[in-house]
């Protein structure tokens, strides 16, 4: 399973009907609460909703002025620029919109106004940059006036979007509210991925991060919404510094009713033996061969494993291993960091190790240890843990923008399946010292550790360096597609 | 005077040779106490010195591995991109030359080596971009991470470098320390100053900005450099956030001692009634031509002044808007902001008043406010001050880059000459109103506005968007300048 930022949140997130009508009353009433508390406080908000989604974006838009008190919130929509605003520095369109301290404003599109200008061949990447750093520069501004940005990427798969389109269309219900443009989009959507992709991870900045929100369930939508935007609200006016604060799709719905993209992993997938030794075999070969070819063509290639303990990441190491040139690899172990190791950035260790042209670095463990464990046990501060996905997407950038191979990999397995491997450790003699009672307490946090990898996958994936996230209960299954997906990332970075 | 970055900076600063000898102990002290608290201190200590002249900046990195203790120095000349470092992305020079917690580095060059391959067509606009994206995205992570991070550029003129070359040759003494390199920057450095300073405006953070160092002198900038270190060490390890921290400049020589832009104005210039008069009207009707050319081009004019109070500002805009179609221009005079205004960030009312393509915004006083007045009377924060430089620059920069022919001026004028204008002014009944308590209070802090202009025009003076300092001490001269520079600005826009 290749997961990208959008796709990872298309988990199938929905609220039934009951759960929606019973939460209302509340959210309502912490809604108008906070605005109320807003209009004495000395910061505005800015709620930005973008999204591939034209008519869901309109319905969520609604929705939230109906939820919310208009008297203190103006809704603005960058769809079409206007003369004035053309005449004049692109970002005057956004400071003649800014809600003043104490007020909210609602901005919708414009962001995906640039991704289709620039697919359509009408602005070039220079200008989509220069665009981009100003709305950066713009937002750390804002922020750092004391404003609250709440940026919202509505996602729904391009399937979903026609299947939509159509039943309206053969019931003629609500069929009026697609028109030509949302057909189009749908037919395009795909492609546009890795640009939408792209725009999002460069508008993004410390601070204000992008939540992207599932689409396909239009209570969802309006429900998680309207929750992130009450919670981070609360937060704020709680006095908590914005860096501090929980991210907004923590405020989404109850962590156990949020669909992650770890309960999607078919964990049922197995290899028989034979079938496995054979697949084994013959991706070895192929991995040799890519090997040698990526060492002649000064190709570097980066592996980075993360998975549960125990969930079988040396096992599919050492498959990848056995393929290779001693001198051509180096695995990094990567364990708590040293003493002489924590006097330094925490990407620092990453940095040191990364392989020259041509050879191979696995990591076993990574640098998402910032985001995973340092985040769940409390060793990062907040602050510290939510610019970690900036300063993280920024490192693998400046891999993939140099030509290295990068490939990030998810092992799952179930908690049974772990604690059964925890079992048959004990039993097994020289694997006795890699059980210890920190391994069973850390179960404890199961559930943490999934957030944290939902959010980190989300945040993470991008075109250049997708997260694979690889169905584990089967260690056989788990080798075979570790290296099927190193086999076929290598073929397709060597073209 | 037309006053770029570089040049701004060139303003003929000397250190005697007593004053020199007689500042070494303390200095060299101060040195070795701050390394040592440093030490057992939890933030790592990062000198980047970069610059136009090479020998200069190697004697001076001799020179601070002289003063400082070695044994917690390391010091990294990044010329040449060895085999080791071309196999990797670029960043990695940078981050296995990081110090620990608790030590310095002295990272020198990288930065000319890049402005030398953009000017020879070896590496275009978009690379050079992603390069200074990466470096900013570096120095927030180590910002954030605890680092002090301190930036030089040493500048020393075109032709100082010639003389200083010539005389080596001719008296043979030291000849040995000039190579071809040094020849060729000499020749090319005047075209490479928009480079320059384009690169610096690019690789420059909140909280760390380049500091520019005129290298004319040896003692003044070694003994500058030297204690602009110390300050910012010391200031650091009292614990001040680096946000709240005095900028490295102001720990250089007695500021008394410090030769500034301003010293260099000539006050002396003066223009006589007959003359001024078939200037004024040559003058005002090639602006009208010209407004009127713009106009029909859809080229936005933004012109900015600044000065002492009673400088002329006033009186040199109605010489201007004489010359134009009153529905081409508006005056925005600019006081303290309204209760209204203080409910935005800083730019909002500047942002509101951009004019449209074709017309004229003039600013009686302007966005310049936060790093004049606020920053002397207090009204902002030293955080807030500081990254003013940063988001006046790129308010300014999407000026220009959507087509805005934009100009600065400052109007200079004595303490002398203003006194005795205040007297005047009150010998005027219609002008009375216009000189109160204050503006004789506001006298006290002259030489803090002094420095603060200074910084300003270092800081701010752009190729796109210089400034213009303006001899106002006899008013006919300050008129026909500004009115000459808009002229000649506005044609050159034009083409």
């Amino acid at each position: 399973m290749i997961i990208g930022m959008l796709n990872a949140a298309a988990a199938g997130n929905c609220v039934s009907k009951e759960d929606f009508t019973s939460a209302l009353p509340e959210l309502r009433l912490g809604l108008l609460n906070a605005q109320f508390d807003l209009a004495s406080a000395d910061f505005p908000v800015v709620v930005i909703i973008a999204g591939d989604d034209r008519v869901g974006a309109n319905a969520l838009v609604n929705r939230l002025n109906e939820w919310l008190d208009s008297r203190y919130l103006t809704t603005q929509v960058f769809s079409e620029v206007g003369e004035e605003a053309r005449q004049r520095p692109d970002a005057w369109r956004l400071w003649t919109s800014l809600p003043p301290k104490g007020r909210m404003a609602l901005w919708v599109g414009g962001l995906m106004r640039m991704v289709r200008a620039h697919l359509d061949g009408e602005v070039d990447r220079t200008e989509v940059d220069r665009w981009a750093k100003h709305l950066r520069s713009t937002q750390r501004m804002l922020l750092a006036d004391g404003a609250l940005l709440l940026k919202y990427y509505l996602h729904t798969p391009a399937a979903t979007q026609r299947r939509r389109m159509k039943r309206a269309k053969r019931s003629g219900d609500e069929a009026w509210r697609y028109d030509e443009r949302d057909w189009t989009m749908a037919k395009s959507l795909d492609q546009a991925i890795p640009t939408i992709e792209m725009v999002l991870a460069d508008t993004s900045v410390s601070g204000a991060p992008w939540t992207i929100i599932e689409g396909t369930d239009a209570r969802y939508r309006d429900l998680s919404v309207a929750r992130s935007i009450l919670g981070s609200l609360q937060t704020r006016l709680q006095g908590l510094p914005s860096a501090a604060a929980p991210t907004p799709s923590e405020f989404f719905v109850d962590p156990d009713q949020q669909a992650t993209v770890l309960a999607h992993v078919d964990l049922s997938r197995t290899q028989g033996a034979k079938r496995y030794r054979r697949l084994l075999e013959d991706l070895q070969a192929r991995l040799h061969l890519l090997a040698d070819e990526a060492r002649r063509r000064d190709v570097a290639t980066v592996l980075a494993f993360e998975g549960w303990d125990a969930a079988g990441k040396g096992g599919a190491i050492r498959r990848l291993t056995a393929a290779l040139e001693a001198g051509d690899y180096r695995v990094h172990a990567v364990a708590a960091p040293t003493e002489e190791e924590r006097r330094y950035h925490y990407l620092w260790r990453f940095w040191r190790d990364v392989p020259r042209d041509g050879r191979i670095a696995i990591y076993d463990r990574t640098w998402y240890g910032r985001v995973l464990v340092e985040r769940v046990e409390g060793f990062a501060t907040p602050a510290e843990w939510q610019r970690g996905f900036d300063e993280i997407l920024d490192f693998e950038q400046q891999l993939v923008e140099h030509g290295t191979y990068l490939a990030k990999f998810w092992i799952h397995i179930s908690a049974e399946e772990q604690l059964a491997r925890f079992g048959a450790r004990e039993e097994t003699s020289y694997k006795r010292h890699k059980i210890t009672e920190e391994d069973y307490r850390n179960r404890e946090k199961w559930d943490a550790y999934v957030q944290a990898v939902d959010q980190m996958v989300i945040r993470t994936s991008t075109v250049g360096a997708p997260w694979h996230i690889i169905s584990g209960n089967d260690k056989r299954n788990a080798r075979v597609e570790v290296l099927a997906h190193v086999v076929d990332g290598l073929e397709q970075r060597l073209g």
